[in-house]
């Protein structure tokens, strides 16, 4: 388990000189357009409360878990008495989740109640007898000599690697961790090879503690992009003083390329048309864990800005900023919890694509979900009713035009299916023996892979695995990338591409010639 | 899959001269006492809606699918002329159950958007946002030739193993079965050996369909049974005929103890006390597919029979009927499902044991479920808001009385506890190295166990096995039984033992040893 200073370490980082700019211009919001200091966040949102006119946060009113600042000295005094459990790097991630109210109205780490009603029904029912969405279990693991250390005790305190402590958990209810369980519900699947699982849960304790939470020490990651990490509160406040009447989220946790773009600036044109004046975008990666092939928060960072760069977004109505959640790779469970999330957050409108969350199967050659559940269950999912949710529409790269455009159906030929991390060919209904070869024949420009012969055989044995029943052909991003190919022209700005060229070939191949981890463990 | 007629024909059913007695005191409902036949359903319970003061059924109206008995025929030649799928013995215990409204307001085998709610929510929501409860997928899965077959049609005809049509599925939506899915969502592990998956998923077809079911052939079985399947509808005609003004459930699918009884008793003192002037019992025990080493259903009614003969239980204030309902052994989710479908049967209160629909696990030497979850998910489950959940009361025989008494943990030493598969012998609070010895020494009136060889040690193993944190001995009441052993005096009728051991005695060792099986594949 890394500590804190240590977690980005191992990660090839830009250079401090790439790091996102600061101008006033930017599509960022970093901290400095921020006066408000950290600790003031509660009073900053009860301030919020009074003005804006966004979207109530879960539960009514937003759950912020800071000790006041005068107060965490004497605080972390009396930590120092109580039984001390050692945290992971995910459980600092829950631990920022929580303490900024990502997950209101749940207070700390789930109780056995909230554990079970979140893997049964996917959401937490409150007093007054309504429900708030809750997919993803969000819980501390101890192991037996934890809970024999805990002994009678009510309270613990909550440390970091070095032992300092970050908060502490009161009235804390510690029961048994049905590992099988959790998995099976939460992802559908106990196969093997689940990242989450096999980061955090697997070789985790067999108790959960869950309880009230208190930090003294807010989570401060100290990787340069501290300052892009708002919390809700601070959220709020950005779009109140935007004069915002709608906020629409956009999730991701790839690289950004003009699909996207061409989305998220329709998504403005069409709330425009429904009466909005001035809906704003919260353009809203994931930085806490993901798998190890996934491309890290600071070269994603990277890659947002130099495409930001070109002005396809509008400086005024875009937020860009970092969600602190590690990554479940849940589909439609997760799904459910990044669109909570941003309710929190102010958003009022979330933007959903195809198989979010999603990943392959980590045994079988699938996905593991299909595709368009996670919209149904976004959709149809207690507590999410006042979310509007907003299914993405397809955009492809269309030859005749070479920029990506909204897929039109009719003329199915002119277009090139191209995502964040795959390039789908669609070429004809149904699978044909010939496939391959007029593949290689309608494509010349990727003809070059074939030279490398690995590139060559993995692209072959992909496409001959993916082919789905559409006959879709697909080719991921990455293979092109690492073999310095270049998209066609259109799908991503230069610098946008260039960042991922770069990316790729900072990674130095290990003696078995696969690439090395990414995220340390 | 077995036709209907030939549906329990490998059981060993108890002879016709020992069937349930028709007296008007039985404590059970035979047919005879119910005047209303059985295709005028619909109109009886819209009859109650007006005089009944029982419990709503969910979504306000019980639905019934039978077709008019008048236009049956029309309706059974117009199938003729559509796909014609052909329905598993499991499959038709589903259309039994959604024929009635058990499952109300479902109208058919689910659709995709139900059937993710279920996986997800456990809950389905209404058009007017309210949620009813729905834990448990009812679904008809189809194979790719069906498929094929069906092509276009919007309707197909449901047929039994002897191709009569039993309902029509109109409107119909096909979807993808996602087996690993299901079941990781509905049972908490994908572990090999789960019954209900062995009979009805794993070779199942790669499609489900749903659609509006009209049943033209009301389901029977020919069992001897068929006049104690009492519908909802049926079930609400009787509870208003007696004046109910509460009804309380018991879903069981195990002999019936004294433990049990008192417990039943003992409930309805306790609604009498709460001001309740005449609350009767639904004593339901489950009578669609078991497992192999389940007690059959023949022989558990007529178990149930000679322990009612007794008179423990008031016949003025019993009902016992068969719930159609195929058993999950799905724990946690599936007790939500007993629960809802008595709702639909006018039950207001709910009576919740210890481990409800849980078994052990199929590959781990442990329970499947935490023993406790049923009962807590089941009081937090949306959709069951109405119905008040009775945990049930430790009934334990007491050895200074020779009788079943409630707990009183303030003696443990003198209670042995016992339900009614298992007998526990609460011993002290840890497990202690001599406990194999002591419990030897305690209970001299088993050491018979230990002459035989096979039992011996079959006992031991499982004592080994078994003894969780609480320190609780386990042995199954089956080997007892198997073995010719009486249990203490009082915990069960000598007459319904006799029929347990008569039962155990009916089934003839195959070459290895095992006693065969006893339901049907």
């Amino acid at each position: 388990m890394a500590s804190i200073s240590t977690l980005f370490t191992k990660t090839p980082n830009p250079s401090p000189s790439l790091c996102l700019p600061r101008t006033p211009k930017s599509h960022f919001t970093p901290a400095f357009r921020l006066p408000i200091p950290l600790h003031s966040k509660t009073r900053t949102h009860q301030k919020l409360r009074v003005s804006s006119a966004l979207i109530e946060p879960d539960g009514g009113k937003l759950v912020e878990l800071f000790v006041e600042e005068s107060l965490r000295d004497v605080k972390k005094r009396e930590a120092l008495r109580m039984p001390r459990i050692k945290l992971s790097r995910i459980d600092l991630e829950w631990v920022h989740v929580l303490s900024e109210g990502w997950a209101s109205p749940l207070r700390g780490f789930m109780r056995e109640s909230e554990f079970l009603q979140t893997l049964h029904f996917n959401s937490l029912r409150l007093d007054d007898g309504s429900f708030v969405n809750m997919s993803v279990p969000i819980v501390l693991a101890i192991d037996d000599a934890e809970k024999h250390q805990i002994g009678d005790s009510t309270k613990v305190a909550l440390v970091d690697s070095k032992d300092n402590t970050i908060a502490i958990l009161s009235s804390i209810e510690i029961y048994k961790h049905h590992k099988e369980e959790r998995i099976a519900r939460t992802w559908g699947t106990t196969a093997p090879g689940l990242p989450y699982v096999d980061q955090a849960i697997t070789n985790s304790g067999n108790w959960l503690i869950g309880g009230d939470l208190e930090v003294v020490e807010p989570v401060k990651y100290n990787d340069g992009l501290d300052r892009f990490r708002l919390s809700p509160a601070e959220l709020r406040e950005e779009f109140t003083k935007r004069n915002a009447d709608a906020v629409f989220a956009f999730q991701l946790r790839n690289p950004v390329h003009n699909g996207h773009a061409l989305l998220m600036t329709d998504t403005r044109r069409r709330l425009l048309e429904m009466g909005y004046k001035n809906p704003v975008l919260l353009l809203h990666p994931l930085g806490g864990y993901t798998k190890a092939d996934d491309v890290p928060l600071g070269w994603r960072m990277k890659q947002h800005e130099k495409v930001l760069e070109d002005g396809v977004l509008d400086p005024e109505t875009t937020v860009v900023s970092i969600f602190p959640s590690p990554m479940h790779y849940a589909g439609p469970t997760e799904v459910q919890w990044h669109a909570k999330a941003r309710i929190n957050a102010g958003a009022n409108f979330y933007i959903v694509g195809r198989d979010p969350a999603g990943m392959g199967h980590p045994v079988e050659k699938r996905d593991l979900y299909d595709a368009d559940h996670g919209k149904k269950v976004l959709s149809m999912a207690p507590g999410l009713e006042r979310l509007n949710i907003l299914p993405f529409k397809v955009a492809a790269y269309d030859k005749t035009q070479n920029k990506m455009a909204f897929f039109d159906p009719s003329r199915a030929q002119d277009f090139l299916f191209i995502s964040g991390t795959k390039v789908y060919f669609l070429h004809r209904k149904k699978m044909q023996t010939s496939f391959f070869i007029s593949y290689l024949m309608i494509i010349p420009k990727w003809l070059k892979i074939i030279q490398t012969g690995h590139a060559f055989f993995s692209t072959w044995k992909y496409l001959m695995d993916d082919v789905s029943e559409q006959g879709r052909y697909i080719l991921q991003m990455r293979t092109l990338a690492k073999n310095k190919e270049n998209p066609p022209d259109g799908f991503m700005c230069p610098g946008g591409w260039e960042v991922l060229v770069e990316y790729y070939d900072s990674l130095v191949p290990s003696n078995n010639g696969k690439v090395p981890e990414t995220v340390p463990a």
